[in-house]
């Protein structure tokens, strides 16, 4: 396989600004979801809440599988993806991110 | 299920010092590898380099799931865990996780 065939892992955490409400939250999720659910190529999209388990951690956790990098490059650059990130860029306190490939 | 049966899903990133080099790294996951080998309770642990597909990411990522959080606790503070996490403290310029809980 080609580096443009391998499976890309993304990998996404955020903290969120203290006014954050839960509800925004919830939006913020199922606004995720609803837009995978209209691509091809996204074999799995996990979100997570942090369970306040350990200190200093990060409050939301995505972790998805694309088939390709297209598919990847697809979701990323959507339109409706960049209303998502304009609608709730002032819920962000921090984000690290990482996408790596697998075959 | 209680919340002490769920599955722990841990994600953390890290981002490595300009002086880090790529045999530190290998090192470093082999560390790992060969520590979660000598564990029960870890389901999956899988471990990314960036691919260096967006700007701004972070240079690693540890995607793992623990059966229960007994098994995420053994894991996370385990003596040979801590004396991983000493050796190479001054290779992580930045650090972000999160645990998050599923049935």
């Amino acid at each position: 396989l080609g580096e443009t065939d391998s499976v890309i892992r993304h990998v996404v955490l955020f903290q969120f600004t203290d006014e954050t409400t839960v509800e925004q939250i919830d939006d913020y999720e199922r606004s995720l979801v609803d837009y995978v659910a209209t691509l091809d190529g996204v074999e799995s999209y996990r979100i997570g809440r942090d369970a306040r388990i350990n200190p200093g951690t990060y409050d939301f956790a995505i972790v998805a599988e694309f088939a390709d990098e297209a598919a990847f490059r697809e979701y990323f650059d959507g339109a409706r993806h960049k209303e998502i990130q304009r609608n709730t860029a002032a819920m962000i306190a921090a984000k690290a991110s990482s996408q790596s490939r697998f075959d």
